[in-house]
């Protein structure tokens, strides 16, 4: 039958992936949207057994998710901005991310590809409100953005942010747009399709408000990177 | 009846609407596609006619159609980068736009906001190939930006020039987004809706490739305007 | 390092950009949306403590925002129907921008635009009510229509009524698409649609619902103009 | 077995419902479009056959089928404007129709539509060139569009034709957007939804370039009414 | 001044247009979405006041304006499913529409149709629940598709039975989307396209979810058929 | 009149096809998004009274619609997760179908999808959490899949589970897409898309979540089918 | 190395899945589109050696296509209509698919459907030019529905008659949408929404002229059903 | 004057960033759609004189430009497949880019992304034709998916390869869309939509068909990856 394999742990509304920091190199994520907070604890604390050398995360919690996790793990680190929880230590840091944002609505996005590049096992430079409408925020912070090894340039309203970055350094980037914006923004739509279209060489990019996404490609380049 | 009305004239085939220089300030322009090409040449030696003082415009010509008016009218001028012609003396011109374009792709929609200023009465001064990968090309041209009293920023792809240019000047701006891309770029709805959701202040736009309706605006904003 | 740059005013949860008057003749606004109650009062004080000679604006404010900061800020002045907040004076109008809307579902937006105008420096004429499916009540304005030195033309639904002004008179117009509507308008889609698309010479658009955006453009249009 | 109905006739490519006037006052048109001229000449034939007394019709020609059934059928009328075809002689028209066009581009659309009101029984007043850029023009024919028993109404771009003509008379009007215009007129889904959200009451709407289906609804209406 | 002209009423809030009923046949009607209570009280009375000898209509309006309506004007008849109220007495009936409705959640819109047909002068004879799934149902109204001057064919999801009732029967028809439906439906997207392109002859549209429109129009063709 | 055809019982407020089972094999199911409770337990008993010895289906009730439904039909079967309540006894199982989940949150679709192949008479085998991204989860059901008459195959986000299951097996399959995902999942649009373009050889489709599409037709297929 | 697997045949251009009847119980079929001439004929002289007892398939093949086959391949069997090509016998029919379609129009999707059952296996009965508009040309045939396995019903337009057919009948059902129409229904997409939204229970779709998808999964039924 | 600034070579009809390699470690590369052969001749020149020491790429050369192209540079290497040429010496690889494609149809844009790793410096491994409707293919290929130090994955219709990559291994991954399919694959939307929502964790995605971006970014992976 089916429900032995080792590789899968059976909770009953989940069959949990364990074997997948085996296959890929990092364990599951919890993506808790559309599960109850229970699930969430289940999730994590089936996780964290597997894996207790290192942090486990569970992304997307509704503030009452939070507050549930928080009191049932009371070893969990809460991250509020990012709406995210980890459970056990961070791995050592290994080479350098930075995480750019265009202004202060895109904090939450920010935080998340923060947090998930953390837990993914590199080191973060958070580099914030930097958008193109006043371009003196971007340019001194130059050496910032080359010193990284892997950038996530997360923007929303008309995206243009990775297009300058771009043009200013070869650093590998992935471009994160976000839903800030109303009526023609089209909830994030009109950042994505001017990212996907950008002039700059090499811009990578991920669906709307994914910072998750963002930070697990960076973090995988900046922990492969020797300099 | 109706036909007898001397704010119309009546060619058959159409019923120029000669009053509107009264009304507007500019006569009527010919927008040549979906018209034969003798319709272009019958329309445009009613309107200079009735103009003759002032140069009449017809854009969106077909290569035939640029080739027969030339024929039929050989006192008109011809511009090929444009795909439009003018018949008549251009005006004297008041204040300067500046048609800022980011590639050389979009230059025939620089072309045709570049004509429409001159034949609404505006200077022009053009700026090519600035687009936001190599920012040391926009910043260079600083000077020429603050001198005009409006511009036209001309650009496709991302769309991002229009957001960075008006992060540097305060000089009132219109935006016009070209079919330049491929794929997401959805012939250029990607660069409208990058426009529309500009971070800029004041950023304001037009129709996809509508060189001519944003000369248009410009050309009557520069006109206007005494420094 | 970055933070020293006196072009920026970090306040922590935001780099407010204090170099923009400097830049572009105009300071910073406040978008409130998705900012909280205090993050608004905080970026407020910061502006006016720069500007103290002129009015700064914040708008988009929830109601609970508009309470928050018209208890922390006693000197602020509240527009109700416009969602906005302005602190300190206003200055000295130069030229007129006259505010046009179709219904009166669209005075909110047309509120925006009229304060934003007052904010930059320009006077305002409001017109409210003049939709096109009574049409005298447009053509008994004409003569404020001719008087003004930009004009604002704000409508939902199909977004008809700048076509019919902008045959009307040929003064600089910048047309706003409401999202007054319901079905097949998308949410004001239809009418940024029909006002992108319009048969009137020289009519340029903003976001939907973005009065704000009209009334920067218009209000640099109307203050550097001279009759 | 289903072939020996008599409401149908088997021509083997096609089955014509040659009961529709029976059941519905007017017999079945041919949709050119997809059809060889061969087929669209046959059928011409078995409809003409079953109806001799009243005109039959064929739309959405191609030149070359429009010449092959000139050649097959010489006693056909051909409208080159419509690209249709009819054979039999029209019906005695009972009521009137008016035909309103915004602009000379929409002229193959209103062809369509007046030669397909003729066919279905009602006279047809044809008003062109009458945008909503130019009012005069609408408004010198007032008495014309009040002196029609139904409306038919093509405009491209953004459609605002129907709103300003529903403004001015309560006769019931058909709306026809176009497929005139280019980049946001996205091949007249703009004229569509402006149209399909028009402020006048009672503005209904057809499929973009559809002046057939226009023209079949007004011609019922107009010769059902009595004044 | 404009505010002087007799054809418009000022309330301060709005410009009533108390001239369209002089100009159209029919007074203005109130858009109750977007206006508070109080205005809809207003504006209602003022339309009463200039036509007390006919009634009167506000559609789309919330549950507590229902309420706050009817007890502000006692006389006012409320129709709880259309949403809807009137003021003053009904006109008499000339001629009849029959409002088809496909499903019992399209029972809203059909109520809004059919309180819009009588307040604008025809009759209406309601046939409710006859969805193309059970085709039965419809065949045996047949003949009081046949007896009606026009025809309301109310249908969401997929949006066929206009496509039905027309091959049915030829009197004049209006199709009317509504939003019922999920997922693909898209708000009514795929009913209204689906109608739009229905290959029985001569099916008119209107909005999604617009019954009103559907009424007037109806109402105009029925009350000026004789038969 | 109408209302007397045996095969519709007129509730007033609706017409239940009660022939429906004789036509089709199958009796009407109650849709209960937007209809009341009330009106949900009157046609169950209706439909319940008709076929007694079968139970009849309502879906997509909201929590107090489940409520007042069991309390107002304690015999009725609820399905907390599918939404859905039975009434009267299940057929006999004919077939089986093999209902496959990608992720947890897709489990309300499943179950929809299930419970409805019950009541259409076909057994059932759920397989859920199978999801592309652990390929060893679903290759070690593979014997399960061959062993049923039809698979129901539901997915969210990017929908590619049916393509990798038809792959594998021949057995007729229908692809549900699921609203799960944000973003770019446009709300289960890009899970449709890319059903819709499998590369998989006999990939057929329903609605956006409708798990009761999928399961009458795969019950009609599995319950004719044998082996 | 990957190469030498057995259930891959390399032949340069393409790596053909020989091993996919084994799995699946059809062999792999030639997606002529975007292939040279030559390389349908090469995969198709692969496909024939490993299957040379059943009749292999090739679809979508371009008119230059066809003829480069049938010289290079004289044992093949080419349909016009379909666009495509066999090669082998045909296998022994189990089961009956009735493929019905609309229009005339729809008999290219009609061929490629037809084809593809007989060649997976099953009995084919066409219905040709049956649309709703006509309704009695589709009850005159309702035998034959009942008599079929499973159907394939094929529209264009407004896509309603799988609607209608589903009311009538519960025979296992697949809907192909067919790009059929113009303007609004935009390529087929109004066609596909329609039929993804029927009101009537079971409709299954394919993408938009995918007769090819829809005859895999219909042939699969009908072969594997027993009366 | 801007003119005199050494970063930027105005070669008349374009200005060549000559700087982007100092900054950004690449040089420009020639993007040749929109450009006349004797453009892409002249920028290529530039280019290589600037570089003449490492490969100068030029990409979507139509067939004619890669003819201008190949006699005006004899020394010019050309891809047909890719349809782009290089000039100059390929620099040393460092790391390896595996550049994966579902089926042969996708060959052009692994192609193009093939050769834009080689120019931008590092090793490629191409696996073609490895579609999910058949795992094995995929799945004997594994060993040389975990030899890269980058992935990209080239897949069109419904886009699924990439999350089943995804799941067997954590090398960083690039995804790329391809416009391969038909109707509802609405020219690589569908894929994209995929692509964006996959449930495999850290797959970024360019624009549809963009090889080109694709392999910039995998390449500056690859070659600062050190194992």
């Amino acid at each position: 039958m089916d429900q032995h394999d080792p590789r899968t742990k059976d909770l009953g509304f989940a069959r949990v992936d364990v074997d997948r920091a085996a296959r890929t190199g990092d364990p599951e994520v919890v993506y808790g949207a559309g599960k109850t907070p229970d699930q969430v604890v289940g999730i994590l604390r089936a996780l964290h057994e597997k894996h207790p050398e290192r942090a486990v995360l569970a992304t997307r919690l509704a503030p009452e998710a939070l507050d549930v996790v928080s009191r049932a793990l009371p070893d969990a680190d809460i991250d509020l901005v990012a709406r995210a929880v980890t459970l056990g230590p961070l791995p050592e840091a290994r080479g350098t991310v930075a995480v750019v944002a265009a202004g202060t609505s895109d904090a939450p996005v920010a935080a998340e590809a923060a947090l998930t590049v953390a837990v993914h096992g590199a080191g973060v430079d958070r580099i914030d409100d930097v958008g193109v409408a006043g371009l003196h925020r971007l340019l001194s912070v130059r050496e910032r953005l080359e010193a990284a090894d892997c950038l996530v340039v997360v923007a929303g309203m008309e995206g243009a942010l990775p297009s300058v970055v771009g043009g200013l350094t070869g650093v590998p980037m992935v471009a994160v747009p976000t839903s800030v914006g109303y009526g023609a923004s089209l909830g994030g739509i009109a950042a994505l399709l001017a990212m996907l279209n950008s002039c700059a060489p090499g811009v990578v990019v991920v669906n709307i408000d994914n910072g998750y996404g963002a930070g697990v490609h960076a973090a995988r380049v900046a922990r492969q990177t020797v300099r």
